[in-house]
């Protein structure tokens, strides 16, 4: 096995497909990316810890084929290194021994039996679909920072995708807070399909998705692939009954306060400031024409900020964890946001001000029963 | 106590001050900074851990004088997020409160008696002299990073500084490697003068240090005080004698290798990703118009770098920690260094190439001594 290769391909290719890679203490081999020259095709990376799989291909001047699995951070490290020059990759095939020479360097570097590592499951019989890569991107976006990281409940440590034949949404929970987004898109599918997208899947397509192009995506029982830019992604599904989320939202409200998104940010942001030596805990109340945020710590003092609101219906008040609302205000890119009350003890409801596609729904904590937050 | 202060000036200074507040469980009163305002010079700000103090001026409109302690990071983190205006403070001396008001923003932060705060020692009797900002900024940083970790000997964990009539040295050392640098500098001082100033210390003035301005710099038994742009930086002084380092450096050599410090940095990082596998031992040697750099990991691979260099006497071969010799040449300006030669089992010793004015000392590992380190 031997090919050429320049530097910055290499190791772009590399970049992508060792997010796969098991970082922790498993089968070392999970661990390596497996690597495979073809004639006609060029270099073939693939990487997967069992949960998620990542391919791409990168080109490359093939003069002898085969395959070889290499330690994804050692060679990812050392090419990284190398200067941006030309790369000749040899490999020992009965030693699993990869020599690279570049310029004045020369690394030997062990790996493993390729036909020791994991193949990715093919996605046969799938559901195809096709989504501009810009939608995808925006709506996973909008809920990934939702997901919870509580193992014992695996269904809400991924995201809900629902397919219908002229739409997909996405809903993500950590039983304290939702968000939920939807996005147009014609669909060729048969009938309704729900689907759990773990977390770290959804993490990973969103930083490699480009504005630009279309995503293939296939779903089966088990697994989803997404294939775009030259990669593809392959994914294990999460089994087990998403909670029924359009139970939880709200179909009535009392008060509508529109705020500028970039104003509430600040203000919340510095409250939590106090808020965050305690149990993190902000005060939101309507009076007229402004949103009054609190926090108090007993020990340090406290802090009182004023946003200017439009306000539609009556004054309220509402207390709720900081962080909950600076995670969607930070990633919303309109310039307002409205946010839904009904009472003190009823889920305050965010959206964008021009669409009703998103909503952002956070548990209040009931006055007096901060310790128990979420109920 | 009330002032008025532009946000932006406020924070510069909370920043440079804050640096010397402790950070780790000590009374709580010295994670705090003593605020004082006065009529006619403003805003005096002063951080100690009683190791190291920084003091410094902020200008500000000050309505009514007092003074009050206020929990460093947590004020830092306010004003930091504060918009850019200014900022009205006023504090209640009785409750040792603060009240802090800017746009729509009020925080009150509770603080501690101004009296219970240290005050910083007067280096009074002092030997005093006047250094080139640039000329202390260079020579700390050029043995800074070579300073001892290891508390159970506190001489080695500062540099120790020379100061005669007309040049300043200052030394590091961790007993495997050493750091020795020389300024010219016309001191008016009767006698010789050495002192062992903690790394902290030294680390936080390179750091506050421009390119221009001068230092004035007061030093006596225990103490030395370092003046510069409206800064002041005292640091209690370590206790004991430095080890004999003029000893240790070596008058002899068989070998100079002159090199490109870029390129012997590259090579020596690269072999470095395979050395620090292992026990972080790289091996360099002279083949004539070549410096050899390699290193192994036996379950992992090796690495052979090649770099040009200018030969003066026999081919060496010696064995190094690598992080040894990144380390100094991360800091060289120099465009080449030189590298001295004895023998495999003496001292590599690194120079720059037209001037005597700088030595490092790296020890060597003995071939097959390769866990016991430093011998």
């Amino acid at each position: 096995m031997n090919f050429n290769i320049e530097k910055k391909d290499f190791y772009q290719g590399l970049n992508i497909t060792h997010r796969a890679c098991a970082s922790s203490n498993t089968m070392p081999i999970l661990k390596g990316i497996l690597i495979e020259a073809k004639k006609d095709k060029g270099l073939h990376l693939m990487g997967t810890d069992l949960e998620i799989g990542i391919e791409n291909w990168v080109p490359a001047n093939v003069k002898k084929e085969g395959k070889i699995v290499l330690p994804a951070n050692q060679l990812r490290n050392i090419i990284r290194e190398l200067p941006n020059e030309e790369i000749d990759f040899d490999v020992d095939l009965e030693r699993y021994r990869a020599n690279i020479n570049c310029l004045n360097s020369q690394f030997t570097i062990n790996g493993y039996n390729p036909e020791e590592y994991p193949q990715l499951p093919d996605v046969n019989i799938p559901t195809e679909l096709e989504i501009p890569s810009a939608k995808l991107k925006k709506i996973i976006s909008e809920v990934e920072f939702s997901t919870s990281s509580d193992q014992t409940q695996p269904v809400l440590t991924g995201a809900l995708m629902v397919l219908e034949n002229d739409q997909i949404k996405m809903v993500s929970t950590n039983k304290y807070r939702l968000a939920y987004s939807k996005i147009e898109n014609k669909n060729d599918i048969d009938e309704k399909l729900e689907i759990i997208i773990p977390g770290a899947t959804i993490k990973e397509i969103s930083s490699l998705l480009e504005e630009e192009g279309t995503v293939n995506m296939k779903v089966n029982e088990n697994y989803a692939s997404f294939d775009f830019n030259d990669i593809i992604v392959v994914s294990r599904l999460i089994e087990g009954k998403f909670p029924n989320f359009e139970q939880v939202i709200p179909d009535e409200k009392n008060t509508t306060i529109t705020v500028n998104t970039d104003y509430l940010q600040s203000a919340v942001k510095r409250a939590s400031l106090i808020a965050k030596l305690d149990s993190n805990i902000v005060s939101l109340k309507s009076k007229d024409n402004s949103l009054i945020i609190e926090s108090e710590d007993s020990d340090s003092g406290s802090a009182h900020e004023e946003v200017p609101i439009t306000l539609e219906g009556e004054n309220h008040k509402i207390s709720i964890d900081a962080s909950y609302l600076l995670d969607v205000l930070k990633v919303l890119e309109e310039e307002k946001v409205k946010l839904d009350l009904i009472g003190s003890l009823n889920p305050l409801v965010l959206k964008k001000e021009a669409s009703d596609d998103y909503i952002y729904l956070i548990m209040p904590i009931r006055p007096g029963n901060e310790e128990n937050e979420g109920e």
